[in-house]
């Protein structure tokens, strides 16, 4: 291709109705005007959820194959809807289903992983001057059955093809960019006009909820410049690059994750074997094992680690079966200080017990990565503590 | 496969809702001790309109392959939530697209045929005991984009795969089986406990609204066996079978087509060219044209053909690239009386016109075949028109 191709991504927001559907066609023909342009779309608004609620009406626990086959109309349904659209407004547009769009993928239901993107019919697309609007979030397995990168995937899904054409890739979001903290909750909150591949993982990672990490990884890998967007289509947002060591002094970003879940273990004579074997089953399970962290008291060792709230049935499996003693809490919340300032200063850690202290608020956990800090706290507790520590670090 | 195989189909009121799906997945657990199981679904309830309506909400004239794609979504989330409910009740299940259930078909979109079903994949899930549920109504073209087969196709998915399975077809639908007339509209109507395959594609092509005239063409020629049942997979329904000289001394049906247009042209000099050019066009484009007659007034030719109101636009189109002189009339229904009995009496004809100008109910169109006559009358009299005629002709 002789022009410069861009990866568009719009999310389940972005297109929630006809009208942003309208809107976002707009935003899409002035890009073309100068580019070549695949369109990645998410399913409208609440849709997943619906189809979700659906089917859990008829079953506790839905079969993850058929799961997979239900969910994945969403951005079909959208793909198409959009593609509608921009034929509509004379903007010749095609679209495809990940199927059709080359997504081989492998792994379990509902988090399947790309083992590559066969473009060859993307491109044709692309030669004969159509948009191609892709759906996000999905593949084919080797056995052809459909499949779904679970949620989030559809970033995944853009920054795959961008690797795949050598194109950038654009993220639109309701927000103009990467704030220091959550601006709906922190007032002062700044935006981030470049921010390192690295940072942006640790965010994305701690439910900064603007990306799908794995996207990011994939981003780094193959150098795809990224780009964080209002779905204005005219606003600058934040510019994702490389690079590890920009002189930065200050941390970046406080953000939250919601919905955590916190197990706890007891360690009787003999069961740490069977504590071995469980984490090797959730391992194995593909399930989401976060903290993990371990405290020894009048002998008795505790293990406790989070997890997610959805992953809690298929957690109490996994202990049940191999009878082990826990508890469980939820209505607990993951909140992390970011930033590659984290590395070249030291009492972060220190000053954030402090506060915590003084404002007499209880941690279950705390976790430490070479650019993060972050502590699991009770849910009605984030809001307060995202104020206190962006005020004390000038976030 | 040692067992004997049944394909069932549930049109979209068989699982307008969770509910109904949940008793669908009964009746299918009921068969499959005995048999081996292949379900046929239509999308739930309203879907389909409703994913119309958001494509015409943002296009006059949507694109049809993306109409394709969006309008096949309705038949997979049938599909895949009849199958998490199966899987649920412990009934191995597993749903597939068109595509993947081996559709292929060619044609436009909107109307696709099919040209072969490979049901290499299906018979494989059969061998493991599964049942296969697969999405009614639609397939894959050569160049891999989805299509469907049309409304009502879903018959026609049914009867295609039970031809190629050699297996027999029960078609569910919301009444017990054909009956001489709607029994909705005429209180007197009479259940048909068998009905010919001849016989059956004249009430369909005539709009008793009981199944896809396709469909029994192909069940005719592969001489798959059928039956129209009640969805409480108890009754029993109406048999379809073979044979063209069944002893019957009645007239068996009184159907209506609602949504009927009628377009007239006038053939002024020369114009004659034109008009043929217009039918070759239309033919071309796969409009549907059903009755069409001329009648000579002035020396001035008038030629009139009945078609539906869903073509009206692309009728339009074409009358006015040609420059013909038309008018249109909406409003109006098709109401035929159909039965192997009609090419062995005489006179049904003149009776009808006797009771028409008895009643003073116009008719704007006439059409006979060798099984019946239709008579295009206005929609308000429709009701009427098939209370006096089954009655008189004690149907």
């Amino acid at each position: 291709m002789s022009v410069e191709t861009v990866v568009m991504k719009f999310g389940g927001s972005s297109v929630a109705d006809l009208e942003k559907v309208k809107e976002v066609a707009q935003i899409i023909e002035q890009r073309k005007k100068n580019m070549s342009v695949v369109v990645v779309v998410s399913a409208m608004g609440k849709t997943t959820n619906s189809l979700i609620d659906k089917a859990y009406n008829l079953s506790e626990r839905p079969n993850l194959r058929e799961m997979d086959m239900l969910v994945a109309t969403g951005e079909i349904v959208s793909a198409s809807l959009l593609s509608i659209c921009l034929n509509e407004m004379s903007v010749p547009a095609v679209s495809l289903t990940g199927f059709q769009a080359g997504f081989n993928s492998y792994g379990k239901h509902g988090s399947n992983k790309i083992e590559d993107v066969d473009v060859t019919r993307l491109k044709r697309h692309l030669d004969e001057e159509h948009i191609v609007v892709v759906t996000g979030f999905q593949g084919m397995n080797p056995e052809g059955d459909i499949t779904t990168l679970g949620r989030g995937g559809s970033d995944t899904s853009a920054v795959a093809i961008a690797a795949k054409l050598g194109a950038k890739c654009e993220i639109y979001t309701d927000v103009d960019g990467i704030y220091s903290a959550d601006p709906r909750i922190h007032k002062g909150a700044k935006k981030i006009d470049v921010v390192t591949y690295e940072e942006l993982m640790e965010m994305a990672h701690l439910g900064a909820n603007v990306i799908e990490p794995r996207s990011v990884e994939i981003a780094e890998r193959y150098g795809v410049e990224m780009e964080i967007r209002l779905n204005d289509g005219v606003t600058p947002g934040t510019r994702v690059v490389g690079g590890k060591d920009m002189e930065k002094t200050t941390l970046t970003n406080v953000s939250k994750l919601d919905e955590v879940l916190l197990v706890s273990m007891s360690d009787k004579t003999g069961s740490s074997a069977k504590i071995t074997e469980c984490f090797l089953e959730l391992a194995q399970r593909n399930v989401n094992i976060d903290i993990i962290s371990q405290t020894i008291v009048n002998d008795q060792t505790e293990i406790s680690f989070t997890s997610t709230e959805a992953s809690k049935h298929e957690i109490e499996d996994v202990l049940e079966s191999k009878e082990i003693d826990y508890r469980m809490k939820t209505d607990v919340s993951k909140v992390s200080i970011v930033g590659t300032a984290m590395r070249n200063q030291v009492g972060i850690a220190a000053k954030v017990f402090e506060i915590f202290l003084e404002e007499d608020i209880r941690f279950y956990e705390i976790s430490t990565s070479e650019i993060s800090i972050s502590y699991v706290v009770d849910t009605e507790n984030t809001t307060r503590v995202i104020e206190l520590l962006a005020d004390a670090f000038n976030i």
